[in-house]
């Protein structure tokens, strides 16, 4: 499998970058990685590392696309960006999956432009995984659609269970639906509507699950909007590390909080090592006709390795494939009608 | 003061509410309280605490209204309920403020009827408060409306700000929109518009501000629709809950980690006192007429005991006052068009 990877997207490009693909070609012997960027910054990240795997190769790019750049903007200008030409090289066959960490509304945009979405699907949604008590759980749409209609959760939930299916290696991922109360007639317009479609479908949907539950693990896969899952997101990332610098302050207060510290260390580490986002790698644009992984603005070379692997596993797994066929077959009755609306 | 306690609202009603009502009349001496539910249960209670405070009187009610109840079943079927008769309490000036733990979607609705809003308020608002790396903010709405127009998220800004000012003595809070990213275009349709009518007022407005950033405390206000504002609530509080289970794990697992669990017992019980929901006690619905605080299902006698000096203060300070003064002076030409839409 050869992995396109934006060398020049994160916050710490290109070392970090280089690094991942360095460390995940150690980790997967089947991999291959075209470094896509400023040929000469990628080389000095290479040489640095005294790095002359052949699996590894260079594609130049000579325009870098900023974070805050509008996608409109950067599809128009920004024709040999090393985001444009990371999607270039899966469109024409020469990889089997893209990965960046660069300006995700980009990455997004210019993966349904120049890839296109797969039959069948109304919008494409990006699927994060997260952490909970027993294990993990996917959350679906992290953030690729603001606005929705009913059908598009319903897709969400389908495509959401076929990845789940696969990356957790579970038979019949338990589906629900992100609410704000357990009965079906709670929640908002858009979740009421929704949940009826799922309803009717051949998931093996719990019904409406409330922020304080997904942790707990009894849902594989969460569904909701992307503004609201992008909130969801963000504010975990947000509470976790406000919570782990609160901790810190009140421990380093005093000599005996120095000592207890000092003990917890390998407890504080597998803690960490349990709610990092970096463990999880990347979150997937399900929906578009090839694989496309989107990583963390502050991606580091941790992130950037596992998020290569993850782009592996999805070709390898055939991911995209089980997809449509999940989501063709999935049509019952009621979302059929949804979809022509 | 007086205020109108549903005695049998909550998961642990009515010992807990009764404890609560004792302990805040021990720590201000200004208040007093009418237990408001069944009264042979409260008094039973009154008497295991050998209490006899005359600052404490009962009111009877024969009904108590499920966690589960519809909010139209219960207005038609339970007019003697404990919450009904804790709202007739304020409506008929026999209280100044009502607090109940008990269903919030029936509080809500009940306060609705018998109170009314506000003049000039379109939608009232639940107003909680969340801890922040430098102190507090208030999160509104968190749960009263879950499909909201523009000009409702307007006038929680104004609404939340008026009682930041208050409770947080803030000469001018600073206030955010919950989003997805910084900039002004960033944002689903209804975030859109309703930055453009907060940017037009005289509020203290610092934009969007994201989900990971609002435990830095850079927003005294942070606004949002209901649905989204009760999801960042609940996330919150499951993560929250849910990572302190995890770190415990890890501890205990190890020797080591008892011996450092022990010595970082202060640490913890301090970051605990920062974290818990209790120490915040309750939420009001602000654009009610009167102060009306809903508290946490599960409250502990400490959230019941706060949310009843919360309801003191709320009329002590003449909070209703001031958001009705501001709501009606906020009114700029954008925002007084879009009410009358």
């Amino acid at each position: 499998m050869r992995i396109a990877l934006d060398a020049m997207g994160g916050d710490y490009a290109p070392a970090t970058t280089v690094e991942g693909a360095v460390d995940a070609l150690s980790e997967d012997k089947e991999l291959s990685v075209v470094l896509v960027g400023d040929d000469k910054k990628i080389r000095a990240e290479l040489n640095n590392r005294k790095c002359d795997d052949s699996r590894i190769s260079v594609q130049h790019a000579t325009q870098t696309v900023e974070m805050d750049e509008s996608p409109m903007n950067a599809l128009r200008r920004k024709k040999d960006s090393s985001i444009r030409v990371a999607v270039d090289l899966v469109k024409d066959g020469r990889a089997d999956a893209m990965v960046s960490a660069g300006n995700s509304g980009v990455v997004m945009a210019t993966a349904l432009m120049v890839l296109g979405k797969l039959p069948g699907v109304e919008r494409p949604a990006i699927a994060a995984v997260m952490p909970t008590l027993k294990d993990r759980f996917v959350l679906i749409d992290a953030g690729a659609n603001v606005d929705c209609k009913p059908i598009h959760l319903y897709q969400f939930a389908i495509m959401g269970e076929a990845y789940a299916k696969l990356i957790f290696g579970i038979e019949k991922p338990t589906i629900g639906l992100l609410g704000i109360g357990e009965e079906d007639a709670k929640g908002n317009d858009l979740t009421r509507e929704a949940l009826k479609l799922i309803r009717d479908s051949n998931a093996n949907f719990i019904g409406n699950v409330e922020g304080k539950d997904i942790f707990q693990g009894d849902a594989d896969v969460v569904v909701c909007d992307g503004f609201v899952g992008n909130i969801a997101l963000k504010v975990s990332e947000g509470l976790a590390e406000a919570m782990a610098m609160m901790l810190k302050k009140e421990i380093l207060e005093k000599t005996r909080g120095k000592i207890g510290a000092y003990l917890l260390k390998g407890a504080f580490a597998n803690f960490k090592k349990r709610t990092d986002y970096a463990e999880y790698g990347g979150a997937p644009l399900l929906g578009i006709s090839k694989p496309c992984i989107i990583s963390h603005g502050r991606s580091t070379s941790k992130a950037i390795k596992n998020a290569v692997m993850v782009a592996g596993a999805f070709h390898s797994k055939k991911i995209i494939e089980t997809i449509s066929r999940e989501l063709n077959a999935g049509l019952s009755g009621r979302a059929a009608f949804a979809v022509k609306e």
